[in-house]
């Protein structure tokens, strides 16, 4: 079976192919230099962050067996060739289509800049990851050891991707960090914004649902489940235009607890120190330390 | 180790891994032709559609790196030739099972036919998809780059995905769509059945747990954010029958917005013009345009 | 554009990548033999599995086109051969590693037995996904067909996955269930732990964000929506301390209908048979069985 070959398509593609190629070449999305391959190549260097980070787990990309210093630097001197490139690709984009350009800055030694400050940076983050995964290990009574945590609990890539992403955000690199965190959201279900400032022990259970704001700040120890929300009150002004650039989404201190699906929203609302928050509950002003706010029927407490 | 081939195991190896067998072929799900072959053969066309639509951006599905209208042509000739023994197998797969079968009809020419329509509406969903990531740009403090949203915004994928399984559906393919459209749901947390019927400008933030019912209609310049449904109240009727073929899912009229986890459901609901929906409200009745509708603490408006 | 090999970035390749790597290869957590590459492996066993439950699905996984006894044999052969490696890797782990350690239990011996226990429950799991298969058709006004719901329905993964990994969890597999429940959330955003005990004729709809505690038991022709919890109201008794190894989630009896986003806490919550629970319902008390609980404006009936 043919169908293009039949007598009705056979005349169509002769005729009308060629048009309709020649109607989406003409104002078709050209992009800066940007593409999917571009993309994939972002991900590959990610995946080779993560495997200096935990080299135990991610073996496979490593040449050989042994995990020593030197296996560890051929693959950052890897990582820092191909980030290097990404890099500059991404400071070059900003500086060519920005409305607020650079006008004129030097791409290449912001680029540099940026790839030390990152590759420096690593042993603080998986120290901050170890910690994230320790505190999993406490928090979930289903969690029994620290290998299965970390090759089966999506909020390790999450966060892993996340505490890699906002490095990146807070040195000013375009786009790269939002990338990144799409791609943890996609496969885990869990969306935290690279400019989301979070403390050491982050802990999400399950996770799926979960949203994360631009300008979320969250403390230490901080355990929230699958469909909480640290969100905006509204994006736009009073005029629907949108609120760049200001604090738009909660602040959450030290040691609370946040069940599923609850709402918090604003950024002027603070959930302050080991308050707990019940499930569904929605939440536009600010808590008091310590507090607990539940949402069942009156007179119960939760949890 | 080879615990298959120690004391315990050798013995019921032999003896008992053929009868397993047995008992597994007996009554195993045959299929009317359809695998998952075929479902990643219909991927890899989708995957082929997105490259003549934003050839920019999906520039290492095209052999040379010319973008010309001779390359557009070739990749059209592609698809058109795949879709279109996709297409026919999928109308001759309904023409054999479904009980409410064609009884005769020309399944090669209502390939061809519908081949004929979708690849002629592209340039036409193209323009749909511009404007779409337009009013992405328009809607989010946080975006900043028509590349960043395209190669980092799950609702490009998932409104994508629709908008060429919408046509599919439209022209009466069976089974293709709803592959589609899981996919990006699988990749996205965005599951809009190709049903639905979309304006212009449609905008979903975050995402996660959106669902789009069948018999949606949604207006233009529409925006809604994660967790958001668009249901049925039931599925089923006084009988516990499904609804099927009626009108159960709500129409959204042009410029609402629907904050994040509202489930607003009915086949008789209409959201009017420029309505404003709060999260996590519970709509079962019709909301008249203009009106906001929050959910906050009494006498307290949102947004 | 070679940003690694700039001035600033010259030096600082050749005097820092060194010692970052020093510091990156101390106390770098090490694994006990599990990484990505076991997890890759254990993935490809089950889509093995899935395939010789499926065979007409998973064609593409047979050597030849036949699927006769004979290749279904093969199949499972190689399918012994490599679970067998995994399951004792899987016990040996444990041993060495849990605090409860089995202190000199013969792993091979086991992994013999629970490798056993598997395959020869695969016609059982089979005839359960059948089941399940048909209740979709039965419960979606939107399925059609019985191919398509195999081919594009979440819920079909979800089940599949968990039916397998229940039944390595009830053997006492350590590690692989949750491998397997975590891989299926991630592509479908249903999260079913493996210890949860899921009757005949499950059926979930749209799926995104659905999660189901450990300690669940759900009985015969139960239907679930998006975003549906069956939790603990507290993971922590009142010391703070996790509450394993206790019944924790609720218990949900046959012909039950939990709407979307739905959620039901605790352990000693019993939805009772044939009770219809509304969306964006919060239950933390057991529910009469016929009953009818519903969220919706007061006084008005839901569904």
């Amino acid at each position: 079976m043919n169908v293009h070959e039949n007598a009705t398509t056979k005349d169509w593609i002769s005729s009308r192919l060629p048009q309709i190629a020649g109607r989406l070449e003409q104002g078709a999305p050209i992009g800066g230099g940007l593409d999917l391959q571009a993309r994939d190549e972002m991900y590959d260097i990610f995946d080779d962050i993560m495997a200096v980070l935990f080299p135990g787990y991610y073996s496979h990309r490593f040449e050989s067996d042994e995990r020593t210093v030197d296996a560890l630097a051929d693959k950052l001197f890897s990582i820092s060739a191909r980030l290097g490139e990404r890099l500059y690709m991404a400071f070059s984009y900003h500086c060519r289509f920005d409305a607020d350009g650079c006008g004129g800055c030097d791409c290449e030694e912001r680029a540099a800049r940026a790839l030390i400050e990152m590759i420096e940076s690593l042993p603080e983050i998986r120290a901050m990851l170890v910690d994230d995964i320790s505190a999993a290990l406490d928090g979930d009574p289903a969690a029994k050891f620290f290998d299965e945590v970390v090759l089966s609990y999506p909020c390790v890539e999450a966060i892993a991707a996340h505490r890699v992403a906002h490095r990146l955000y807070s040195i000013g690199v375009p786009i790269i960090p939002r990338m990144l965190s799409e791609r943890a959201h996609s496969r885990t279900g869990i969306d935290i914004h690279p400019g989301a400032r979070i403390g050491p022990r982050f802990f999400i259970d399950h996770g799926t649902g979960v949203v994360i704001g631009e300008t979320c700040r969250i403390g230490g120890n901080v355990k929230i489940y699958q469909g909480v929300t640290l969100g905006a009150t509204s994006p736009f002004d009073k005029d629907g235009r949108p609120r760049s650039g200001q604090k738009r989404h909660p602040d959450i201190e030290d040691d609370v607890i946040i069940y599923a699906n609850a709402t918090i929203l604003g950024g002027g609302t603070v959930i302050g120190k080991g308050a707990v928050i019940g499930g569904n509950t929605w939440i536009t002003k600010s808590v008091a330390p310590g507090a607990h706010v539940y949402n069942g029927p009156k007179g119960e407490h939760y949890p």
